[in-house]
């Protein structure tokens, strides 16, 4: 499933629009953070009171009204990163007495055993200086509610606290998602159960779990065993496995739809049952990224039969109400080429490939049906003939949704959402499953469920997975969760900061891994200066990396352009210090010294890196970046000496410092060096007449 | 399981003797790594030859002789590593064509199906420029060669290449093991892995599975399921992952050694059978850290009926030769105070509780015989009555293993190698469960079988384990691997850091988490100080931990002394840079720039680190030790300026500065700072006459 480039910009264009629009009066007016808290989704609506409520080795925990295991286990895995956190010895058993504990856990009623979309997540949460209070009709609202509570937990020299502050708080939307695509590249079950947890931190409920692509079918069929055992290279989770992720999660109160890519897609099905396919076959596991071919025959009994017994045997294995049968990129090139499916084609009258796979849907659906699912799918298959109660997965963006509400069926949205392309975080923050420009009318507004965040997996291994997903998912959660006027990109950064560091507690990778990677390249333990390249570098975006640097799913995934993360902190700390610094009258130049200092290092480092390449080979498709960078910094110097000074650069200088910019800005080893286009402001400045002081 | 902490002392001297007594006739002259190499261990013969072996996208490897799938994945495993380290997208498959292979791997027979003590672990190695030729009797001695082959690959201009060189290679002893106590902390599955994993890489065969303690019973047991039920907290190992452990280990030709430790350090068994015990219970999961009295009542058949039911089981599910039985630090007090028992012990004529405890062995080993498992104990086993194939696990010292020895019993030594006391690398690679001053005949010798890494598990987390046992478990390895005569420790600390990053590819953590817990200590991004503090401290030695900062089995392994590592690199490098300067002459003295460098670095975090702690409680317990810093800094600061400018500092000078010496050096938050032997030098120095130019 691919975004279609050109729908991003104007996807943006529409989320942008909703920062200036000025709230709704029925929006409550304390959904923005207080600047002291570090909430992560915000709530729907906090009051800040005062008063501190302490943490000490006389916390204590007592539950009231309903409790079960789940409750327990969610309060004891909560006080157990409360104790790492504060490295204090807090008790492992529930108290009894309610007048002394710290926290009151009250539920009114367990909610649904297997969480489901309708499930109310809402809960209180009220803290004093005496007790804090949380509130749920569910246990799931309650397990939101704990994650609210830890990250209300601050400290100073006082000791740890929480601030007294009243919560009311529910999700905007009921569908709140996390595709990992575990079928191009498999991930290991700890990979997955981490990123559960770390999807609970955020009050994410929706684990789609991405089981079959042409590259691997990753889950075991004991009625097919041809499927994982000839399709995955020993990579696939037995049942057992998929059971514990399952269990895993509801733990967690997150449902797992299972997907099955179908009819495209499907190249790994076909490794063990070629007559399945619309070719003659043999097939072998795809190793290769992109639109492949191979597509199950819609026009034989055998098809039906096989899914309906497949099918039926996932559908046992999954309790989701839902079930994902993907849809999306059939091409229908083999169909166009077989003549026996272009006859059933003529013969049933369906005129094109389109109609040929709403057929196969019809027949699909029929079958999901039969074992009690509903149908979820890609937006492909929105048809005339699909029943009101299917699911429509945007990947195109809100209007297709939009479109689909207003026939009535309910849709999620991944467009803006697609994490894979090594957009910032910001860019995932502003698309709006519900923009505040939509000509929905409520009702129709109401088919609008939420979203879903979709790490596709051509490029991550179980060591640059996480990197990839956190920390930028965390403000696709909040965008699900919080009100829509929540839009403070600044804020947002400065919170997302804090959060990544509690996701380091679940054992997160995302940030641990980096150094790692960062010494294998260097085969060494001093990698200052290729840090310092790093850090201003991103992965190319979109789907450039293949273009430029061409790999197959049997690559090692350790390369430079694996250790790079896609929202480089140190470029937005650099490019608000040169607004300041321009904005600032030239004798003043606020940031000047840190400026300097920031591009004495880059072209320090471009030198010092010379040296390291040549000792690791790894890193030789990095030297031309290296030179780059030391380019770069050294116009970046001169720039600020003259807007320091107030004499204008010469034109000349201007044109050669820019061209020197374009040529760094061309990517190299699938990287960008996201600094550039501020060193050019610097540049343009430079060289233009001063300004009256 | 204990070492006795006056022991050591003499265990070193025994020791450090062993460095400067000659070779003997026999050892080969070329056991010293060549420079340029960075194996570990190092092999038993090694002769470089000129040339060097490219790996580029052409690499093959193709087996001949006896293949399997052990081998078929030891393979792919090795090559998965290669390719990551120098992100060459590497072939999936086995090549056909031997001559244009890269490496060729030939093995002659499959060995053991369950990896056994009489394994034959040789293999050849030659690298020539056109081929390498990896040969072994079996498929063990291949995978330890696979292992010594990546470790050869280097990179450079050029790219990456094996230098052309001929190994020849076998254990210098036949059981090399690391013990993971799993009872006092629970560890999962992935931690066992990577850890076996990284075993592996270091050529050790044992993996000593530490399954009960007083503080928790971590296997599930069918047939007496209140075992794991009670005895654990629900944190133990199911039947199946015991199984899937097993199986991991013996893909790596390691064997799993499972010790259930009786009569004492036995409360979790009484937990859910108080029937068992001495004592008329009820018992409760131990806590704290110490000795405990609950022992198992060595005077009823209903205990031995228990035990012949329940080892039966263990011995079916651990296919190892070898049982473990524990015997250790059972001191009696429950039976001194049980008048049944004392009256058994009349009646029978058993003189004391050590004499009991020989009594219960002796049903214990029947018990294991009939089960078809050779014995093994701790030291405390040792009698008249013990059969010969017993095995005697000594952690006293290399003196009651001779003793042994002498006796006809065969033994290995974990003293020396508790890697838990926090003593740094070099100390343990000296430890030699065979000195050269060995008294035993050659005849006698043979019953050293060779040693264990003892990771007991008091105040480890899977967060902290690794960094508990590696890298410096890798020097251990090579003590048990190669020969006696390689006792370079300056060589052995060389590849150690090559080792160290080596084993990051493999998952382990014990460098990743570092920073991690640093920065979730600050609660900040910024831990530059704080880190500038933890690299010159280490966690006090020996039990002093406990007694200085009390904690139990509940409390989070968070604190500051949890990140701090136990054989600081920075601390090893001032002192040799100390050493260079005070060797200088004045004028000169070599490092003083370097010298400057790392005080004024310290007296600097000292201070930063004060509002750093304001903010983070949790670092309230470092905040005179951060102020000890800055003290110890000034103090060396001032020492050198005196020793560069030749003038003698005055006595009262001397005195101020080795009180504050003094002060700095005790040890707070259970933390020394290891750098302070290298300033009291310097502050003596600087207040001596000057030398005679």
């Amino acid at each position: 499933m691919k975004v279609v480039n050109q729908v991003l910009p104007a996807l943006l264009l529409i989320c942008a629009s909703s920062i200036i629009s000025p709230a709704p009066a029925q929006v409550p007016t304390t959904v923005a953070a207080p600047s002291q808290l570090q909430l992560m989704p915000i709530p729907a609506s906090v009051q800040l009171q005062s008063g501190r409520l302490p943490i000490t080795d006389a916390f204590s925990i007592v539950t009231r009204g309903y409790a079960d295991d789940r409750l327990r286990g969610s309060i004891a895995r909560m006080t157990r990163r409360l104790a790492g956190r504060t490295v204090i010895t807090l008790p492992f058993d529930l108290a009894a007495d309610e007048s002394s504990a710290t926290l009151v856990v009250q539920c009114e009623r367990g909610g649904s055993s297997v969480p489901s979309l309708n499930e109310d997540e809402s809960y209180s949460l009220e803290v004093t200086d005496k007790q804090a209070r949380l509130v749920a009709p569910t246990i799931v609202g309650a397990m939101r509610g704990l994650e609210t509570f830890l990250q209300l937990v601050q400290g100073d020299r006082n000791g740890y606290y929480l601030p007294a502050v009243r919560i009311q708080d529910q999700p905007r939307f009921a569908w709140r998602g996390l595709l990992i695509d575990t079928g191009r590249h498999y991930q290991p079950p700890e990979v997955l159960k981490r990123n559960l947890d770390a999807m609970a931190a955020v009050k994410l409920n929706v684990f789609h779990w991405h089981l079959t692509e042409d590259q691997g079918f990753r889950v075991e069929s004991k009625k097919f065993p041809k499927l994982h055992l000839m399709g995955s290279d020993g990579l696939y989770y037995t049942q057992d496995q998929v059971r514990e992720i399952i269990a895993y999660a509801a733990d967690r109160g997150i449902r797992v739809l299972p997907e099955f890519d179908i009819p495209g897609h499907s190249t790994s099905w076909l490794v063990g049952y070629p007559e399945l396919g619309s070719a003659p076959g043999p097939f072998k596991i795809e190793r290769g990224a992109g639109i492949f071919e191979p597509a199950l025959d819609p026009t034989r009994d055998q098809t039906y039969k096989f899914l309906d017994a497949f099918l039926g045997e996932m559908a046992a294995l999954f309790p989701d109400a839902y079930m994902h049968i993907g849809g999306d990129e059939n091409e229908g090139k083999q169909w166009d080429r077989n003549p026996r499916i272009q006859a059933f084609m003529k013969e049933k009258g369906i005129k094109d490939n389109h109609a040929l796979q709403a057929y196969f849907n019809q027949q699909v659906l029929k079958i999901l049906q039969k074992h009690g699912k509903k149908m979820i799918g890609w937006e492909e298959i929105l048809h005339p003939d699909l029943p009101k109660d299917a699911v429509i997965h945007s990947w195109r963006g809100p209007a297709s949704l939009a479109e689909a509400a207003k026939k009535g069926y309910n849709g999620i949205l991944s467009a803006g959402y697609y994490i894979d392309l090594m957009f910032p975080a910001s860019q995932h923050y502003l698309a709006d499953p519900l923009p505040a420009n939509s000509a929905l009318t409520a009702e129709e507004a109401k088919h609008v469920m939420g979203g879903e965040a979709t790490m596709w997996g051509e490029w991550v291994s179980p060591e640059t997975i996480d990197s990839r997903i956190w920390p930028r998912t965390a403000a696709i959660a909040e965008r699900l969760w919080s009100p829509r006027t929540v839009v403070d990109v600044e804020d947002m950064y400065r919170r997302l900061t804090v959060i990544s560091r509690q996701l380091e507690e679940l054992g997160l990778t995302h940030e641990r891994n980096y150094p790692v990677m960062l010494r294998r390249l260097a085969n060494s333990e001093n990698t200052e200066p290729l840090r310092t390249l790093v850090s201003v570098a991103e992965p190319v975006k979109e789907y450039h990396r293949y273009q430029m640097r061409p790999q197959t799913m049997l690559s090692p995934l350790t390369g430079l352009v694996d250790a790079a993360r896609p929202d480089s902190d140190e470029a937005r700390r650099f490019a608000a210090m040169v607004e300041g610094f321009l904005s600032d009258a030239p004798r003043y130049r606020l940031n000047r010294s840190d400026l300097r200092e920031s591009f004495t290092s880059w072209r320090d480092a471009g030198t010092a890196l010379g040296p390291m390449i040549d000792r690791a080979p790894a890193l030789q498709e990095a030297r031309p970046l290296a030179t780059n960078l030391s380019d770069v910094a050294i116009a970046g110097l001169e720039a600020i000496e003259y807007l320091s000074t107030g004499n204008a650069a010469s034109s000349e200088w201007r044109v050669a410092q820019l061209a020197k910019l374009d040529e760094a800005a061309k990517p190299k080893a699938a990287l960008e060096l996201v600094i550039i286009p501020s060193v050019r402001k610097l540049v343009i400045a430079a060289a233009e007449p001063p300004r009256s002081q």
